[in-house]
């Protein structure tokens, strides 16, 4: 049987930023995007430029390099061409390979909620498309609502797939709009559709309403469709779209799909995905899903005990796929070995190398799993847990030690009798044998914090000139009796690295204090401080 | 086309149980029975008898009165016979009115996991299924590994199946129990079956490891199975069982389905269906699910403004199905995008009512979009969207006046030599006439500002003294120029009341406090206080 190759559109910073209390930062796009890329999905869409600034900003460099990168947005309005409208004006503005144009193939929509023309609308399709075409870009459609408007008017939903197809769409993809299209419907929708387009242009857009948007997408490519539409741990509007961390291990691993498919995902990058799932949720301070296929951390727990002794008798009659090959792990068998050479694999990443045997692996496992209990978290936060590894290894000096420090948040009417707030924060710290006492005001107390800590180092000051706080992020949750406090701090320096690092308290300034000397510790590390 | 009967067989009191972190006391028990019962599923599986104290004490009693009440346990061990194995007799104590018998029928589980022989398997299950017939109970059996089985030795994987059904057991349920197996396979493999054993006798027993255990259930139908085992929320092992709270409503509402098939499910008992899955969480202290199919806070949620005035124009054309047939709502957000049909629809949620025309909709609206472009989100924080519209309205009086607070974190070597962090707060409050001054020490400098806040308030302090700080989330995102902190801060009280609130500022202190103070003069205003 001949291989066929089936792509991965990626719509998480579009689709995925329409989930309620999802709200993206540019920052946060230019990390997913990054992230998309290196898994090795075929297209990442960045959303709709021209609809909001922040859209319209993140297109004004291309911010991939492997994957295509995708400008979604609607079709021209009746009325005007596609030179002369806006929205398609800012598409063709856009630093994008592709675009995805989305229009409406649901002849009762068109009428009612575009009060328009079904002929003006195909019109609209075929213009955009070809105006898009002519400027050089991959162009593809979203038929809205093509599956309630292939079963009120199949040949009005045909119209519009083949409007997009002839006027030079690489791709026509059948959206499932509402969500509410169960997979054997969904299966000979695609069939009888690709009698008309063929399969090797049709994509599928899923919604999880009914809870199938992943069997629907699998039925859609069993009809034929060779392009898949979905966003990261299933985000998305109202139930989320379907989730491409279930399908990609499904297309890489599982029967038929194996068999008879390739995505663009390799063996390596597919090794990342429980990562790649629980960094999304650290970015969007989410707590990851526990039950989540494949990824979460219960997917390869067995709680049962007859299961147990049978689990580890023979893992792989209890385990549908091996653990390992999605970056996850198996719970019950937390056994030396299996967390051995998870943490092996997570030194390596941070550039650690120590043998399977070393002594020292054993101790550095224990100190994580110390760590871990009280709430730490290094997935997010590579740079502390380099520091663990390296201060266990006892390869860390002591560049410097924090005697005192103190942080006070003041609301009062100034003399001009405004409320104001300022915040100031005052640090004692040794260097060698010298003591040093700085204070600083900021706009809260953690930047007061950060600014009177990085005011003076003594000697090592010249290696910290350059840095930058970039992203802060805290996640409180429950720990033991009380709630704790996580935080999680991003820096950057003059030369464009970047590192984050960890800190947890119930207080959330000792947290943040926490993840502010490591953050400064690991860049006189990395720096030739050492050698002072 | 007549008419055909599908089962429904809950499981969550059993393989639910099984979930990580899951944990029923008897009372939650028989809370859920009744629950299960009301709602109209046929089989209630209350536990496993004998294997633990709990449920042989929840089977000494019949805990359904509607249903009939299933007790789970494992066929006679090879050896000895069904009326001498104590498995089964504590099975066949029971007060139920069905025994779901398990038994493994994949053969390389047979000989590697039980060690025993296939034959001897084969026996087991005739055995039990026939002493518990004698007994007068309904008998089932779940054939363990049945879809790995098959694929393995289909006629070993019949034999169990034909074993049980040949012995007088109502159903043979072919249980998916690693969770792998596709919509696909289920499909073809049950359909094979059904020529060995009636589909009428047939049931389908799925998890959720691939995100297909809904469509798995739902491709058994098809091939002619009539039980649907499953559990409410899809709790279960891993990643969960079937989750009957999404197949209950497309078996009810959807296209094939509600036409060819009836379930004892009722109009009125799917009303409630929303109600019930968010009392289990309740039960089980999780937070619900905003995403789940149907009865998520979510499912019917619309952010985009395109699409919420066309909701508002058409529901029917957004919404899969109509919200109130599952007992939920329709929900609008108020957000970036948001226009004047939104606001409309999220101030009627808070009891909010304004006519369209209302000059003051458009006043209000500005507020609200003034406030959005500070970074404030009212989507997850309806007591401060309430207290907007109220104090546009003018009517939120000034209960009182914070003139001056105070927050000091200090880290220091106590008098021991240990290193200590204190947080302390200040709160100098002026309430009508009366100028009261607080101080509170705190795990961290919100909690201190919480606790001296609401320390005295005077008059008002009767009406706040039951409230307690539920949950606080902070979320840092860049807003213009500089990072902007938006805390979001949820209070209930001794009536079980909960609502939230939002703060925003460049100053994470000055966040909490606009959050917490919101949250108290939602309090007040939503008591007599403004009598007093």
């Amino acid at each position: 049987m001949s291989r066929e190759r089936v792509y991965l559109y990626d719509t998480t910073l579009r689709d995925g930023a329409q989930t309620t209390g999802v709200d993206f930062s540019l920052e946060d796009k230019r990390l997913v995007a990054a992230m998309l890329d290196r898994l090795g999905v075929d297209y990442v869409e960045g959303g709709y430029p021209g609809a909001n600034p922040l859209d319209t900003a993140f297109f004004q460099e291309k911010r991939t390099s492997r994957a295509r990168f995708s400008a979604f947005g609607m079709t021209k309005r009746a009325g005007r061409s596609a030179a002369n409208d806006p929205g398609v004006a800012a598409l063709l503005e856009a630093r994008a390979d592709a675009i995805c144009f989305v229009a409406k193939s649901w002849d009762y929509q068109v009428t009612v909620a575009l009060e328009a023309d079904l002929e003006e609308n195909l019109a609209g399709i075929r213009e955009s498309v070809a105006a898009a075409k002519a400027r050089g870009f991959e162009v593809m459609l979203d038929c809205e609502h093509f599956f309630d408007g292939y079963r009120a008017n199949p040949d009005y939903a045909l119209a519009c797939a083949r409007a997009a197809y002839g006027a030079g769409a690489r791709w026509v993809v059948l959206c499932d709009t509402n969500g509410g299209t169960l997979p054997h419907e969904v299966e000979a929708i695609v069939a009888a559709v690709a009698g008309h387009v063929p399969g090797s242009h049709l994509g599928i857009h899923a919604h999880d309403d009914t809870g199938c948007a992943v069997a629907n997408s699998l039925a859609a490519v069993r009809a034929g469709a060779r392009q898949i539409q979905g966003t990261l741990n299933g985000l998305g509007e109202r139930c989320g779209n379907a989730n491409l961390v279930s399908l990609i291990p499904t297309l890489k691993l599982k029967g038929e799909y194996a068999e008879r498919y390739d995505i663009g995902v390799t063996d390596e990058a597919l090794a990342s995905l429980t990562q790649v799932s629980r960094a999304l949720d650290e970015i969007l301070n989410r707590a990851p899903n526990r039950h989540a296929p494949y990824v979460g951390a219960s997917a390869f727990a067995t709680k049962a005990g007859i299961h147990a002794s049978a689990v580890l008798k023979d893992p792989r009659t209890y385990e549908h796929v091996p653990p390992e090959s999605v970056g996850n792990a198996r719970q019950v068998l937390v056994s030396d070995q299996a967390g051995r050479s998870n943490l092996i694999a997570g030194l390596e990443r941070v550039g650690i190398h120590l043998g399977k045997d070393d002594a020292r692996v054993g101790r550095l496992l224990s100190a994580v799993k110390e760590k871990e209990a009280q709430g730490y978290a290094y997935e997010g936060a590579d740079a502390s847990f380099f520091l663990l590894a390296k201060r266990e290894l006892g390869e860390v000096p002591e560049f410097f030690d924090v005697e005192r420090f103190s942080v006070n948040v003041e609301r009062r009417h100034n003399a001009l009798g405004e409320l104001v707030t300022v915040a100031e924060a005052i640090v004692k710290v040794r260097v060698g044998d010298e003591v040093l006492i700085s204070a600083a005001e900021g706009n809260g107390p953690v930047n007061a914090l950060d600014l009177a800590l990085r005011k003076d180092l003594g000697k090592y000051q010249r290696f910290i000139a350059g840095l930058e706080l970039v992203d802060y992020k805290v996640r409180i949750f429950q720990g033991g009796s009380d709630a704790v406090t996580r935080v999680l701090i991003e820096f950057g320096d003059e030369t464009g690295d970047r590192w984050c690092t960890v800190g947890v308290s119930a207080n959330i300034i000792d947290a943040s204090f926490q993840a502010l000397t490591d953050s400064i510790v690991y860049k006189l590390l990395r720096s030739e401080a050492h050698a002072v």
